[in-house]
């Protein structure tokens, strides 16, 4: 059976044979019914044998032909989740177009990329800066970041094949991480977070704010994002340790000419979106209105244009199938599938005797080695972030906390492998480093990521008052 | 001034005095605001100092962030008419693409195009076949019927300037009326008619379904459909009388080859589809649902690729907008301005000693005269309907009669200008009829319409218990 055929069979039959075995006791039928369907879509996103919106579509019209749920069917297209991503996504768009995004990278080379090392954290602070607005890491880092810093590798004769250890593989595999680390800090820069809230809210009960997940990832993220660079630097040496930054700084500004009008409004209204977010909890304005104000102002200042927008394909099916798979968890949520979830667990599993923290870092492992088997980011979270947190709820663990440690695992539990993440198969897929390097070295920083956001994220967590 | 500075100042004045005036009593301030930011959306709309999106998402930020109300914002898209005119104008996109409605076309015209008001009827024909899954009336008849029939009129040597009359502005100005002709026929025959329901939903308190729409419009429809292309043919006839059709035809579908097998496809899935919709009353299947699973199954079967729907900004553009006005007429209408405003009107106005007929046929008439201060269609359905709809509500007329008297007004009334809906620009913007002409065989045309739903529509509706 050729591999598309394979694919199609296996997203059909689950559900099929889900559909088929007798509903569980203490659940309804329509929840048993909308499972399945669930399932289906999760293993059309796992397999693609069509893009995940015409998967997202496909499940959504039979749910609502098959259980006459159009209006579930249709209600993650007005959450705030959906729109928060989809509305930083265009912004995205924004950095791009304007040139903005080069602009911060080169002024950054200038002034501290003097040296291999230098370059690395100039790499760092470039994906900091405009990840806050960039829920798409494949967009931020393997759109904008890394091919500055790639033609750069080339520029200095490091090129995949022999000169790739002069500095080409360095600063891929680093980017990588940089990417990993970045997208762990705020809602805003990582789209998958978009589900994370969106499980949070439906199984946890609890709402997260923009400001409280910044605030909670600070200390031990920002932490990370200063280790990072320094530890791949020695892990995976690159040859060339000098450069010459304020030639290639200046050389880059000059071909970009003088700042426009589009990228100074573009700084202005980004400085803005920034504090609309991080003082969201004394404004009382959601993050999600500020996130399309943000877009809104891009474009009635002319910084981006509806057709520019129209463009932006990546923002349009991730909001079709964003919105499509949040709609399918509010279904299985008000169909109480979740509470039906964790009671069934409850029978077989027993947390009692088991300090917090402990089950805390069981949890955090054990989303860890899963990873291995999903080929995705959204995968991963849409299918087992919901076990995680029942399992959290179980053991009666602060949700706040829970959330966070597994929101930010999410992300570094990327770093395993080359595929963990959609950014993965542009950086790895560049042909600088090998499979076995690349998921080597990411194995450390993971352990690392971990050790730091168990070691010190705990703590400060119960100090800034999460549990 | 220059012009577009001229219409953001308007767009933007308006509400703000509005803001600026006190709250009328039996209001609240909430209320009374969302109404001033709803008339700078419809400004907009009117105006266009930027294309709708922007003036709906910009409405939106202002909204969610001035009154909080981020849920209500985005309440509209995930609403079944923003999703009934999405999917379909999708639709309309693989009608376009495997060439399935250029094939009908020049099968009608082999078949019945031998005289020149033949072939008025087979445009007729081609038209209402895939006007029902062409919600975007500019897509059908402006980039699918039209320029086959104009191409056959250069091709038999009429273009603009002194051979036009020939058949080529008797064809351009046929097309306009049968356009708003068949567009009043179904509710996924035209966009406009998802605010329309909304409306209804929101004012008058009813669903209408596909199916009733469709019975509806059935004999009165029809009957001008029928009517149309001998009409204009005989108020404005072309000059060539006779056809060389066999050739044409066998010429067209020679060019074209066979039937390729996502045609076919597109054939059977438009069948089932059309059966979904017309059986909902009986199977209960939403006619969304419908509309979902018929993009769905395009995409699934190949007959189109999810690229070429993201190619295709019309739909996500229209479903921005719409989307963002549906969002908004819901929260008017949960602050309960839409009683207000019908109660403040029944202070002043009295329907009292007025006969049922006689105030549904004078707000037909007032539906008509306003369309000149009316540059697009949705302008005036997001305007004036609501208006229509409370004084139909204070006159006590039967809701529904109320609703289908005024919702196919909303299509015929275009034909008195050549900017009421928005196929007039491509169709007149061909260059083969003056204004004057224009407007003169459109006033015509549209006063049958009147007389055709009046005299042979309201005791036909009365038949089939819709009063």
């Amino acid at each position: 059976m050729p591999g598309r055929m394979w694919k199609i069979a296996v997203t059909v039959l689950v559900p099929i044979a889900l559909l088929l075995m007798p509903v569980p006791a203490g659940l309804t039928a329509g929840a048993w019914k909308l499972f399945a369907l669930y399932m289906g879509a999760i293993f059309g996103i796992m397999l693609r044998p069509a893009p995940e919106p015409v998967v997202l579509l496909t499940v959504l019209s039979i749910s609502s032909i098959y259980l006459g749920n159009i209006g579930v069917a249709l209600s993650g297209y007005a959450t705030t989740t959906a729109w928060l991503v989809f509305s930083a996504f265009m912004v995205g768009q924004a950095f791009a177009d304007t040139g903005l995004g080069k602009r911060v990278a080169y002024i950054l080379i200038g002034k501290m990329g003097r040296t291999t090392l230098g370059l690395g954290y100039v790499a760092a602070l470039t994906d900091l800066i405009i990840s806050p607005a960039t829920p798409s890491n494949t967009a931020r880092t393997g759109g904008l970041v890394y091919p500055i810093f790639q033609s750069l590798a080339v520029t200095m004769g490091s090129e995949p094949g022999p000169t790739a250890r002069r500095i080409g593989s360095y600063l891929s595999l680093l980017l990588y991480q940089i990417s990993l680390t970045t997208g762990g800090l705020f809602i805003t820069a990582l789209s998958t977070h978009a589900l994370i809230l969106s499980f949070a809210k439906s199984i946890l009960k609890i709402e997260i704010s923009w400001m409280q997940w910044a605030q909670a990832t600070l200390v031990p993220g920002l932490l990370l994002l200063a280790l990072v660079p320094y530890l791949v630097y020695k892990l995976y040496p690159p040859e060339i340790k000098q450069i010459n930054n304020t030639e290639i700084a200046s050389r880059g500004l000059a071909e970009m000419g003088p700042m426009s009008r589009q990228e100074k409004t573009l700084a202005v209204i980004f400085v803005l979106a920034i504090v609309g977010w991080a003082t969201g909890n004394i404004t009382k304005i959601d993050s999600t209105a500020v996130a399309i104000a943000f877009i809104t102002a891009c474009l009635v200042t002319g910084v981006v244009s509806w057709d520019s927008i129209l463009r932006c394909k990546g923002a349009w099916s991730t909001f079709m199938w964003y919105g499509g798979i949040i709609s399918l968890a509010n279904g299985l949520s008000s169909a109480k599938f979740f509470a039906w979830f964790g009671s069934l667990l409850g029978k077989n599993i027993s947390f009692a005797g088991y300090d917090t923290t402990m089950v805390l870092i069981g949890l955090l492992l054990l989303s860890l080695v899963v990873r291995y088997f999903f080929a995705s980011q959204a995968a991963y979270v849409s299918t087992f972030i919901p076990v995680l947190f029942t399992l959290g709820l179980l053991a009666k663990v602060p949700v706040l906390v829970l959330a966070m440690l597994l929101g930010v695992s999410s992300v570094f539990g990327s770093m395993l492998t080359h595929y963990g993440n959609a950014v993965g198969p542009v950086l790895f897929g560049a042909g600088y480093v090998d499979q076995v390097t690349w998921w080597k070295i990411g194995t450390v920083i993971c352990i690392v990521s971990a050790i730091v956001y168990t070691v010190i994220g705990l703590p400060y967590w119960k100090l800034i008052g999460l549990w």
